[in-house]
């Protein structure tokens, strides 16, 4: 049942830059905080985020490691991991990143795997049934309809994703393991929304509609079809832009750490949630990382303005400070003329 | 108990045309995505989808499979068969498609299949039971009351159609198995309706009232007597007109891969998408596909405009934006206008 | 615990013309789906439910067969009894069609059967505890306060009383029996309604009222009072009357089939049907069903238009549409104006 | 824990005439249906339905039968019982009526009794834990807070009061026994009100109230605070009342049968149905039948009018239909004049 | 963990007249029915009712009983202390009445405890794990936040209190203990109200707020600072006085059974409860209970007008009839006017 | 999976300086009932939290016990500790203070920890599994996300903070063990409030929210980036502070037996709560002692005005009576005038 060579290419699809732009700078840096995808029935959101997969890079992992632990990050590793690679026993596999899917009727054993209490008892050690967020570690987290998950499931996603952890206790023992993730959602609004907790925990939010342009569509419609009507032709059509797309993010992610800003850049950062009555510091340093990030994929070292703007597109809009019975809306022509 | 010589036939229900077409469309056609049919009480929409089991095609079977997989498409077959097909030790046999009900009261389990993790984790193999989505691949799913039923395996559902498999994980353990089938869904709104979300995966939707010609309504009242009174006498003067039928939907089936169409047909839906603000592109693609179909149900094999007018009848009317307070409704003379 | 012979006498009870021919007819024609009487408290619905069961006829049945077979009408017998007849190793006896109770409290269990599943595994054969509506097959199945049922119960009533058979099915196995029977309920509007799917699928429905003449009233009470003061000797007192009522149910019973009616009399139900707006195709034909089986009671072999009068009074009312806020009503004028 | 000894005696109470008839006139005639006694707090209702206890009549019980049967009824005997009758084995002594407590809190296990279905799998006999309806045949069964009692639990009383039995049915076995009961309620309508169709269902209805002479209220609290003060001593001062009242009521008891009525009486009783619009026939019925109790507890053996006027006071006002937003209120000058 | 000796003193609490009256009123003559006290957060609630522990009196209990049965009233005794009793056969000594807590999220089996029906019938003979109930007994019940108790349990709580017993039922085997209790209640009315039913049973309700002088307020801060800083050495300083007010309490419940009062003190509390229009009647039987509890607290055996005001402000306040929309309030001044 | 190396440092907190003093005064007093910090997403309240453990002191505890007693304090051990010092058997280590989490899906049993039954019954002795408040003891508990915590969870951690221990009852078995420690909690309020009872249960509440001038804003970027770039570079960085800021909580915590204050000082806390309409004497209490514990760490033994108007800062906002459909706001000029 792979169905992975048949995936629509995330190169065919048509239209939708800040979707493409918001998912890719997460892979370029998984410290951005994730993508939430808000948008009207029938616009390829789904189908955007399980494309990502050919653009996902390499990565070395601990054989044998259910976390697929990072070797070269001993901080991020679980306590197996760092018992290998004190004692120097370590080996090593390249691996993939992957898109790990979580159901939206997952339960929390689930999520969060299970511990053996009476193992534990009995043999004196710590039997660990791995679940979703182990699988998660160091991959891509997918949550379709993420509006509609249990209130419980999404504390415990929240929990994970903010300290990179997730801790099992169960009748006073406990198991922890390393749980970092880039955390992807879609949604359709009209069937409610997220608490503001929760968005805010989403690094970037975008939102998606239909495309208004009769060539657009007629794109997309052509697309659609020959890749319905045989998928295998139409994915190797794209191979090669696929390929390119893959070679800029490579490049961008070894750029990462050398993009350098200014004094100016962080005081527009200030001056914007100031002025706008943006909630909490979050939103400041996810736009500077958001620009370093897309300077980075510009193959640029140096953050510009222009850089700002796109930040602001994806950072700003669901951190309005909402008033009762009105929506949070941000005003853009206000966000260009800060950042002059 | 089997009824199925009994069955009041599909070429026996007077009028309701629409109703009938898109069950026929689907049959020749089934990435159409399903059909909707919503109505008033005793408007025989249960009893046409049950008559359509009649006009069911034969198709080949990979003897001993669970799932009926398709012996010629290996990407959409099981594991199981994969490695039969691969190992070149496939046997085969003609099965035909069926009617599968899902009632309204299933559980999850029942829906899905279950997993035997205790078998799994003693014997090393994965045991698995498979439920009413095994029977449905390359199936009918019949769903009766479709908006009475549990939110919850609504979206398994949901989740099962768009991917065209059915994965179930118990612990740690998963079992994946395709789920390719034609949705079938009947309701009466009065009783509430689907949300919307739910009202887009369905490819077809058609509304069915009584009839409201004294004449026909006569036809009406006289067959389901006759039906009532001698059911084997009144299915055998219909076989002749059900067989008619049937040669059509094959013909139909074998011409589909043959029809085109001109890239003015394209414009014109990507138009109606955009001037009558249909929300998302899956109306669009299923608009294209619904009129190629009709066109093969017609023994054409080009598209032409009037082949899109009855498509749109079929595809559009339940994609309309809804505002708040507001029904969507679809300006059928717009429609014409723009299709010219 | 035996009551029967002190049940009150059906032709004791005074008045309630209307709920009476109700129920006889459903008697004499067990296809003209059941009977759902609504009235205040205290009008003797349960009461002449109850002393139907004096004027039940006897039927064959296939000896040791659970759901009481039977041995003439192949096509509606359970697996077992069609593997007897057709090894023509069965034996018949004659048996009482029966009043079923199905209490308001039922779970899904008590009213489908169980099935046995470590059994199944275990031994290769099915192992089915028969519940209610195994009981019901070929009797009337009794609901004193319809309106409370639980929904889950009544979407499984509704099912099999339209399939005329009962399915159970748990963990992958399932198993079918016949479940045709006289569907009857009593129920109080003041405790809240049915909703109309479940109120149409009831061929007849009757209102019931206390009597407002004070000569039939007294003698209401008169029949009570002795009733309760000597049980045996007042049930005997009914004896013949109850006898020539029966003879009259056997009569119609024979006749029935012989009963034959005019174009014309079709042309008007389709007309009442429309000009009165009544929603879908089941009020016409249940009309036209009742309007034989009136004629049959009444001794004739042809349907007159004052048969479609009486029909129309029991078929048309719970079938009006509803409008928000607003009740369905009959216009009986109308009604009469148009039979002519 | 036996606290008979020390209860308020039945004729200490002060006022509250109505309650204490209605009570009497159950105990005289159990087959009036009940009494639900309607007050605000602190108006002695559970204490006069357990002061009844001292004032309940010896009857003979079947010996050993946990529903002490009626050895001289054997139509409302147990099928044991029957049994041990028509063998001529049967053993009887005398005990004394009982109230039975059924607390708010019952279960329905507590309330029906359970069936033991393993026993009856192996052994091939049925073992029937009984429960409180059990106890509650030939007793007085008392509700304190009626109106806070689960609707469950209510449906099973009704069913068990109107058919005089109680049936268990669990997994397709089910056992029977007389479950003939006076139905005693009380409830405060200060915490919501019981629905119309329990309402209807207990025989009388009487409402009570705190006392608004000061002569009488301030003996009220002299008898309870002597009670207080001293129980037994008090008990003792009142044993002469009660043996009079005990005599009276037996005597009544053995009056009933003979008491006799004019057709004028029956006349009126319907005519005052219909004229006040009361719903169905039960008050009709109740009427008379509390008027006989009434004669026979005033040592007549015929009914007067005064006696109707007394039962329409008891039988009637909670009977009156109610309009939306409207309580049914009884005319009582109204039935003054037709009783006349 | 034993904190009683670090307890708060009943003598240091500053002001709070009424609650620290209406407490020690229940402790010299607990037929009182309890205390509930309601008031702001923060208001040494707790801390009084705790405090009590100190003054609680010896009595004499029978050694060995889980009920602390009293040797010198059989009639409140368990079954197994009269059996004692009866056979000369009983032990005793002095024990101390207890504050026992129930929590308000006790379940009820912790609150009535559980009967172990397996050794019931394998051993035929009951055995009883008590619980809070059986604790309970002859002490002191106390239940903070009483407003949030669960309504089933408030129930159970309220059936007890009003017979003195707790009688627990599993599966037709019953056990009852003697329950009687002393109830006192504790709650913030911003977080919601009891029911009138409960409200009612309460003998005596306070409302406490902080106290509005700042003097007093001074010496508030100035005690509880000095209790924080070392517990025991505040505690010691207090004990002379809790020493004299624990004398006078056993004074006063000596005194107690010698109390009288002339015919005039009944007819005015009669008349009270007539002219402000109290619910029922037992506001009138515990106002002149407390009114006698009172004399005796201040050394009299004869009960004075004085008395009757100050219960009257126990009493009444909350048993003023409720109309809707409105709270029952007391007209002070008519009472004093009243009294005289 | 040792976190705390690189845990983001409390002194390189921007801002924020009541919450931060709050936090640190908890420590340095842990008697002044815990903290809550309210504020908009985004503004480091869990970080401030988890930052607190770099500055958490050392003290003895007694070796191998779960609720690390204090040896010094007798009266605060757990039973197993008073047995051991009492026998001289007590062996002492140093152990740090410590931050546990208590997670918002935390059930009771988690929580209060468990009793196993079975083996206290065939052992004869209890048999704790201790929960996340054994861990409290002596320790700061942390919630975040207070206001979403399950209501019966939030009693039972009221009924732990106010007696300091934690008792557990199963099936009438009970034990108990000491639980003080310091609550702190964080929330949004967009999210709901906490009910006023447990909002009065927190000694100090602060309001926090993202920082309004321009350099501090860029300040808190910059430091954040820093800190993500190289955790542990950055975390040296702040040692010093962190090692400065700690020896002034340890010389205010030996400070602060020895802080003295004026009668004056009580007389204006008096005054404040009366004229302001605090509710209940708590906040009175809280105010003393966050005043002598601020003088302290100040390094003064008198409490002096300005300290009074610090603490009225941090105890008084959250105790203002509420009225309906009002926010109790404190006027903080009136609070200055008074305090003078």
């Amino acid at each position: 049942m792979e169905n992975i060579k048949r995936q629509y290419p995330f190169t065919a699809i048509v239209g939708q830059d800040n979707m493409k732009k918001a998912l890719l700078l997460n892979i370029i840096n998984p410290s951005l905080g994730g993508v939430l995808i808000r948008g009207e029935k029938g616009t390829a959101k789904s189908t955007a985020v399980r494309a990502l997969a050919d653009l996902l890079p390499e990565r070395k992992e601990i054989s044998g490691c259910k976390f697929h632990c990072n070797p070269e990050e001993i901080s991020e590793c679980c306590d197996e991991c760092v018992g290998l690679i004190e004692s120097g026993d370590v080996t090593k596999h390249k691996g993939k990143m992957r898109v790990v899917d979580l159901p939206v009727s997952a339960t929390e054993d689930r999520v969060v795997g299970t511990l053996d209490i009476e193992h534990a008892i009995k043999m004196g050690e710590k039997k660990f049934e791995s679940g979703i967020l182990a699988e998660a570690n160091r991959n891509i987290l997918y949550i379709d309809e993420v509006n509609l998950l249990d209130d419980h499931v999404v504390d415990i996603l929240l929990d994970s994703a903010a300290m990179g952890v997730n801790t099992i206790e169960r009748e006073g023992i406990s198991y922890t393991h390393p749980a970092r993730f880039v955390l992807v959602g879609t949604m359709n609004p009209e069937e409610g929304d997220l608490r503001p907790q929760l968005l805010d925990r989403f690094g970037l939010v975008v939102e998606v509609m239909g495309e208004r342009e009769t060539e657009k569509r007629v794109e997309v419609i052509k697309r659609r079809l020959e890749y319905e009507d045989n998928p295998e032709k139409f994915v190797e059509r794209y191979i090669q832009d696929n390929n390119i797309l893959n070679e800029r993010v490579m490049k961008a992610k070894s750029l990462l750490s050398k993009v350098g800003y200014t004094d100016e850049i962080l005081d527009i950062v200030a001056r914007l949630s100031i002025e706008l009555e943006v909630d909490g510091h979050r939103a400041d340093i996810t736009m500077v990382k958001t620009a370093v990030t897309n300077a980075a994929f510009n193959g640029r070292t140096k953050v510009m303005k222009e850089d700002l703007l796109e930040a602001a597109e994806l950072v700003l809009p669901h951190r309005m400070r909402r008033r009762p019975f009105e929506e949070g809306v941000l005003d853009f022509e206000r966000v260009k003329q800060i950042i002059g």
